[in-house]
């Protein structure tokens, strides 16, 4: 029987490594996720931690731009954020796949709210810049995903009608699947696709004589010879194991994750230490940092986690083997572009009737997000574009004004409420970001043979820890993975260390 | 150009009638949404109203089940909630598609805030009852959605390869769609599926030497000989136009939206009203009630707008005509169930990793809808059964403690933590509920034209409304709309009378 007891019930992903580590001093460079969740539980298991952030704030990448944010890319223009009190949009990390359990684990141990965020949407807009009869206007996610439905289960129920499969089927199974696909793409019972109500209504149904005026479906050669079918990522965004719904966002905002793990390791954290020089000793690390002042200043540690972004490594001088040093330099980043665009009104959602998800375009915007909380209230801030590679640095190179004026002009082909609507912006180009110099870590299987396992090992005192020190780059969850991982392997020599003190006095 | 002002940016769905109804009293049957709505915006028209509401709570189908709510079922035995205080459960309507613009405008009209509803979770289980190596054992939603697209686009590419299409298509058509199959299914570069990792990982991907282990698909023949896609609900649930994200709930329950309309008419409403009789005067409508104390009593107004569902009605004497009398008697009403199960843990997040969304099965339990709110906390309450017709009478003829052991053992197949983590239960069969009788109108295109004409036109000064009175059964939508109706016709007659009489004494 189902009986009492069958499946553990210990909360999942909990941590707990036996022994203590009082008496020795860590050095964690970054007070990003990895680097607070490396404090974190390196502080429950007794040591001492000191945490240089070069930034004035904690989170990285996790970061949400509110009023007042301020930032100054290499190279570029000051910017403050002119967001409405209580308006905000995150500009890195944005969302949580349900997957990812130690992401959940660290938001229930530090009781952070979560939401659902609204990864997917069939209200949202599907706009293909080229030729075709429904190329250059919007057309909704939902009417291509259910006229691709319908044809394609028409087709296929045709091939198995005439037996032209290639796969050996009995008469039984082929019945199943061809019942299957009615249902799938809503055939009529000549097997053939005439449209659904799934796609929408020209005239919705409403009370008394209003059954609704069903919209036509597209032609099948329409929906390819405009494109509509001709990016992959206007299909399958919705199926990718981490986009899958359902998906979270903390309430409030992104930052309430890395501000809880500030409340706990935050009086260890300095701020505006840059790191100039990191050295292995004999004893330890030594690490040398200009401080918030600008003065330069020593540290030393027993051990040292680094979870700095390999392309900002790439400028700090060290003693790092010659292997470490080679995947630095040679293990790509991702360029990323956001744009945040607040609007007097919510018009996307008053106007068209969508309530987060996902807009997505073969313009230089690539997609606009739309938010997934403080639905029906009055002002609201979009995601204009994020973008990324040849994109990102086509944008990116803009002035602040001119992304301004790309993301205005792109968008309002999707939405031309944009010009009467539009009151403020703040963008940011991830590769172009101080302390980032790129949105995440981007491996070949190539880079993955060559490069990766140099940073899995510790080079001397000094561990290495980030996203890009995982298979979940990009994600949260890759960041927090390896903070672990350091602190596992960290803590075991400490304890092996110990053990072989204890049994040389012994 | 994209210019200025090229749509109207007046808020969706307002209800703007010209003229005043002062003086004029309306007699309103039920304080449901229809019944509220109407009154609501009667009111902003001058009218006077009386509400009657046989219940002694106002809401009628939006009704949320929090502790000590009571109900005691026709025929049944008294049942009252032993949630935990903040815990509840939607027992009518649940979720609010974003398309039904009127449920929105409400919503921002009465500052009712709202939430993502997450009706779609690929991580929701289908388990099948019956035979095969899938059945009777849980699959992961997601890992039937992703092999059904890998499986189904292989065996498309292969019969378009083949020529074996009974649709003609041009070369280059036929290569764009194949390149979309590839990324609909992940093919591999022979067009063949091998899985994905889509559908998941044995060993999720993690930090250092983690690249994950991936699942292995099931054999096609599998899934159909198990039944995984002999149920159209298993796979179309997320299709369908009203399903399909997004989708709505308000923060803090159902009822949050019903209280709403309570504040603005609720001292209108006379409770406990129980109607025995609808009579047409000449002056206008004289209904004949119990009150809460069982006291007979008169009411008489210039229009009445009756909103009791069709089968309470059937029970009222009425002088309505023929027509009417045969519509109120003949149009069905669809049976469901539903039934609240307390947990002491969120076992389905904690173990299982499933924020909100739904699982399917062909047991009479028929799904299991996980809560989309409070995520991460502690206890919560599942919909352990949301069944209907044959599989809801079925249930609902059950003892209230029958139905919580069948729901404890089909469910309990699902997720073995029941057994140790229950607490409590609420059930209700909408069929058998006083009032209700009946979860909502079903037409068919038969009863569609012989009997739903007869409720669109006044019957003398009585008006009808109610979702049975739309093309939205089953809807809050069709509440509202069918009480914008009923309102809008009235009105359009008593401003027509006033003209005449103006001319008259003219």
């Amino acid at each position: 029987m189902l009986a009492l007891g069958l499946l553990k019930t210990a909360p999942a992903e909990a941590f707990n490594l036996e022994g203590k580590g009082t008496g020795k001093h860590i050095i964690i460079l970054g007070a990003g996720l990895a680097g607070m969740t490396a404090a974190y539980e390196l502080k429950k298991l007794g040591y001492k931690c000191t945490i240089l952030e070069a930034r004035s704030r904690a989170g990285g990448r996790v970061w949400t731009v509110r009023k007042g944010t301020r930032e100054t890319e290499i190279g570029g223009e000051e910017q403050t954020a002119k967001l409405e009190q209580g308006l905000y949009f995150n500009a890195g990390a944005a969302r949580i796949p349900h997957q990812h359990e130690i992401s959940l684990h660290y938001c229930r141990e530090l009781k952070v709210p979560l939401e659902t965020y609204n990864n997917i949407n069939e209200a949202g807009f599907i706009y293909n810049d080229g030729e075709g009869a429904l190329a250059n206007k919007r057309v909704r996610i939902r009417e291509i995903h259910n006229d691709m439905r319908g044809y394609t289960s028409e087709l296929l129920a045709k091939a198995i009608d005439q037996d032209a499969l290639d796969r050996p089927m009995t008469v039984e199974d082929k019945e199943v699947l061809i019942e299957y696909l009615r249902a799938e793409g809503e055939l009529d019972p000549d097997k053939l696709y005439k449209g659904t109500p799934r796609r929408g209504y020209t005239t919705p149904p409403g009370a008394g004589n209003a059954p609704g005026k069903l919209a036509d479906p597209y032609e099948l050669s329409e929906i390819i010879r405009s494109g509509l079918i001709g990016h992959s990522f206007y299909n399958i965004g919705d199926y990718i194991y981490e986009q899958q719904m359902t998906m979270m966002q903390p309430v409030g905002g992104m930052d309430r994750i890395s501000d809880a793990f500030e409340r706990q390791v935050g009086k260890d954290i300095e701020y505006g230490a840059e790191v100039r020089e990191i050295r292995k000793t004999t004893a330890g690390a030594r690490v040398i940092y200009a401080n918030g002042s600008g003065k330069v200043k020593e540290i030393m540690g027993d051990y040292c986690i680094c979870t700095i972004p390999l392309p900002v490594l790439s400028g700090i001088a060290s003693d790092f083997s010659s292997p470490v040093l080679r995947a630095i330099d040679s293990v790509a980043y991702y360029e990323a572009g956001k744009i945040g665009l607040q609007f007097k009104r919510r018009f996307w959602e008053e106007d068209e009737h969508i309530y987060g998800g996902i807009s997505r375009t073969n313009m230089d915007i690539h997609q606009i997000f739309y938010p997934s909380n403080d639905f029906l209230s009055k002002k609201g801030v979009l995601v204009g574009y994020y973008n990324f590679g040849e994109k990102a640095v086509k944008v990116g190179d803009l002035s602040l004004a001119a992304r301004e004026k790309l993301a205005l002009e792109q968008g309002g082909r999707i939405h031309p409420q944009y010009w009467e609507e539009f009151e403020a912006s703040f963008s940011l180009a991830w590769h172009k970001t101080r302390y980032s110099q790129g949105a995440f870590a981007t491996y070949t299987s190539d880079s993955r043979e060559r490069f990766y396992p140099a940073l899995l090992q510790p080079d001397g005192p000094v561990y290495f820890a980030g996203e890009h020190t995982s298979y979940l780059t990009a994600w949260m969850a890759g960041a927090f993975e390896s903070a672990r991982r350091s602190v596992r392997d960290l803590h075991a020599r400490v304890m092996s260390t110990q053990q072989a003190q204890a049994e040389v006095k012994g």
